[in-house]
Order: C-alpha cells, then sequence, then structure tokens
C-alpha cells in the first residue's frame, strides 16, 4: 500500500503533502475528525460518519466541507491506495489564520484524508484503570470528536504506564464515561447498558447502532457500582473489544454475547 | 519585517515551512506552546517561559527540548526578523506517528517558533461574558499551556457572537477561573486578587510576578459574589487589558492602579 494522502484536492505522497505552521489545527487544535472503517473496499457507515462531522463543524462554527466532496475524494483516495481492509482518518481545520485565538473572518478549512491498512483481527481482552482524567459532559465539544484530544492520549499514557492496557474516564458527573478512545458497553444484571451522552461520552458512531437496534441501553454506571457489572466491551468504529478487568475488578468473557455483537458490528 | 520561522533547527520563510499531516501536534493536539513578550528586542521574562515549557513537558510525558538550543533558536530568529516589538510564539510537538493516540517509544518533537510584530499600544477596556465552557482545576492539564484549546476558541467565538468582548470561564468547582486567552485580576474591598491554580487558572507567567511582587494574591470569587467586585484586569505574557464589565455588572477604571500595573508588568 502507497503513502498516498488526499489533501485540500490533490492526492500527495505523504512526503509531498505540507500542512502549514500557521495551521489553526497545529497550533490550536481548531478542528475535527472521524475514523472511519474500511472493509472489503466498503464503507458502509460513511453516512454517519459524514453526518456527524457536519453536526460537529456547526458546533464548532465552522463551514462543513462539501459532502459530495468529500465522497469523491474518498473515493479517490481509496483507489489510489488500493486499500482493501483498514481505516481512513478525515481530518477538518479551520485551516490557516493570524497570531491568536480570533478566527479568520472567511476561514479556509484544511481537509486532510489518510488511510490506514490493518488486520482485522479480535483485539485480546483489555484491562482498564480509572483515569484521573474527567470528561466534561457539559461542555458542547463532548458530543464532538474534536482534535483536542490531548486529555484522551495522557489517560492511556498513564494508564500503560501504571501496567493496564487503557484507561476509563469518569465524566465530571462522577458517573464512567467512556475509554481513552472507545465507547464502553457493561452488562449488568443481564442487560447491557452504555453511559448517556450527558455523563460525558462521545456519540460513538458505533454506539448509536447498538443502541438504534436495541442491543443495548442508556444507563448511568458509577464507579462504586463496578461490582455489579459482570462484563464490559470497548466499542468504536474501527473494533471490538473485550474488557478482563476495570480498577482490578475481573470480568468474565461472555463468548456468545461477544459473538452476537461483533457478527452484528463487523460482519465478515 | 520577514515571514521567517525556525522549525526544527531551520530558519525559512514560512512558505517554505512545511509540518508533516502525521504531526501529533495537528492531529491530536499533542504538545504545548509558550507565548513570549518581545520589547525593544528584549525578552526579559524568557527564562520564566522556558521553565513553564519545561514543567509543561514533563507533564506531558514529553522530553523538553535543550534550553540552550532554544535560546540560540530564539536568537536566530529574532536576528533574522529584525523583530523590535511584538511576540515569540514556541510550538513543541510529540512529532509524527503512527496512527492512534498511543504515542511512538521514542519520540522525535516539533519544535517551531513564529515572530510577530505589534505595536505595543494599550488595548480599550473590555467587556466580558460568563462561559458555558469549564476549566478542569483537577487535571494537569489545566497547569499546562497546551495546543488543546479549542474550548477557549469556542468560548470566544461565543462571547464576541453575544455582542461581548471576551469570554470568562468558570472552572469545574464553580468560581471564576479566567478569560478565553488571559488570567483575571480583580479588585474587591480594595484587595486586588486573581483566582487560585485549583480552580482552573493557568499559571501565566505575568500573574506569578504579580503574586511574587505582592501586588496581588490568590482569592477565589464565585459568581455571584461578582456584585463585590469594583474593577477587573484581564493579564497574560503580552498585555494588561483593563475590563469595563463582567456579565453586565459594570466595572470602574481605577486609572491609578492601572498605571501602577502597567509600569510594573511592561515598563517602557
Amino acid at each position: 500500500m502507497s503513502t498516498t494522502v488526499w489533501l485540500n484536492g490533490c492526492l500527495l505522497d505523504i512526503a509531498d503533502a505540507h500542512i502549514a505552521p500557521n495551521d489553526r489545527g497545529f497550533l490550536l487544535s481548531d478542528g475535527l475528525f472521524e475514523t472511519i472503517r474500511v472493509a472489503n473496499g466498503q464503507m458502509p457507515h460513511l453516512a454517519r460518519h459524514l453526518a456527524r462531522l457536519e453536526e460537529g463543524c456547526a458546533i464548532l462554527r465552522l463551514p462543513a466541507p462539501d459532502r459530495t466532496l468529500l465522497i469523491q475524494a474518498i473515493s479517490d483516495l481509496l483507489h489510489a491506495t488500493k486499500l482493501s481492509d483498514g481505516s481512513l482518518r478525515l481530518t477538518v481545520t479551520r485551516g490557516t489564520g493570524p497570531r491568536g485565538l480570533v478566527p479568520p473572518a472567511t476561514p479556509h478549512p484544511t481537509v486532510l484524508i489518510q488511510a490506514t491498512a490493518s488486520l482485522m483481527t479480535v483485539p485480546p481482552p483489555v484491562r482498564l484503570g480509572l483515569s484521573r482524567y474527567r470528561r466534561d459532559g457539559t461542555s458542547p465539544l463532548a458530543r464532538v470528536k474534536s482534535i483536542a484530544c490531548l486529555p484522551s492520549i495522557m489517560s492511556r499514557m498513564e494508564a500503560v504506564a501504571a501496567g493496564m492496557d487503557d484507561a476509563l474516564l469518569l465524566g465530571t458527573t462522577g458517573a464512567i464515561a467512556e475509554a481513552s478512545a472507545a465507547n464502553i458497553l457493561f452488562l449488568r444484571e443481564g442487560c447491557l447498558q452504555t453511559p448517556p451522552i450527558p455523563d460525558g461520552t462521545l456519540p460513538g458512531t458505533s454506539r448509536a447502532r447498538l443502541l438504534e437496534d436495541d442491543f443495548c441501553t442508556e444507563g448511568r454506571l458509577l464507579p462504586q457500582e463496578l461490582k455489579t457489572v459482570t462484563g464490559a466491551w470497548l466499542v468504536n468504529a474501527l473494533s471490538l473489544t473485550a474488557v478482563s478487568s476495570i480498577d482490578g475488578h475481573d470480568l468474565s468473557l461472555h463468548a456468545e454475547l461477544d459473538r452476537r455483537l461483533r457478527a452484528f458490528l463487523f460482519p465478515a
């Protein structure tokens, strides 16, 4: 696979693709992104990602890129890279601007699309540690997949440094929100639940599919209630990952439910 | 003045200075910065900025750039741009990496220094609106001048859209934290105070100088106590700005105190 990227209308080798030093994405995290699964050369949930991107642009008061243009760009990049299985990352920033926070009156967004090949193997179960970083569910940005994900990076780094595989973040409400780069599903009294948006969880695309098809419901989980949880999974657009323990509390693996969730989310 | 920047060891025209699309600063806000005042070609508080940068790098678990190298780079850029009055922005990111949050084992940081000329005029007084965005003072990142400043951008944009000049953000504690790009000083019962770090305020360099020289003390201010405030200023490394109103509560301008603060912070 080549290292071709799509940047502002051009297919380029990544070595020839340049972001300006005064791009507000680079200087100020003024932008957002989507990570889109590609399986057998198809993206069955592309419309869902583009809709969330447009909702995020509205919250950021950023003109959304033309949807037809994005679809053509994605198609061109898939063709150029011959990507069959893996993911696309679509990044949109407010483009360049003068010094300071105040955006230009007429921004010219930067649009970057990158392709990454990966094998669609089942990831091994992970151990989660509770993070000291919090998700502010009262912020409109909690619903946006923004570039400003430094707290997620730090929570992951701290979890790994503590011998865990990933971090589980609470919301500022004190309830469990999500992992560093995935929503969480938890099994409690036979019911599969996922934290509600006000607790600071990102409205993930796989999460939305599971809710729409009644695989789970929304339910608040406080850290002190973890002992009532018997199973858990991390889920995002690319993968479903079983959780083997949370904060030292061991969980069972529930092979049959795992198989059903996987067959629904990521059919072969 | 030229548009020369210093990027990873080279002085370049900004048009020839390229950030890689897979720089973690651009994709994930994985970095931090300093804004340093230049007056008469001098930077009297450079050591303070470099110390804060190093503290921030430690929190980000990022190897700090060599201080001697940075000082030489800054000197070279000042010489190349002939900057006499204005500011430097020094940005450090974790450099490029593979897809995802997990940083490379051995990061190669990106270091960018930009110069901006500006007239050192006294800014007019500003009206502040209370923002719905919050600063989480419990997060280690609240003490870091990180690239992840999208909440500050959004708070400023919303304030301007509401007819204000800037936003005043509360901490998750409910107390007043800071403005979108400045600390706040408030005058209450004849005493000048500034919010404490746990309420979510960034440890600003000018704020530190004022505290060290007993111009002010730390004091918590709740929104319902604003009626006890008779004057306020925004302060950062580049400017002191009087506040004419907060959330519709009019403030006096206190010309003599303004003059004393300005003479201390930014002597001619």
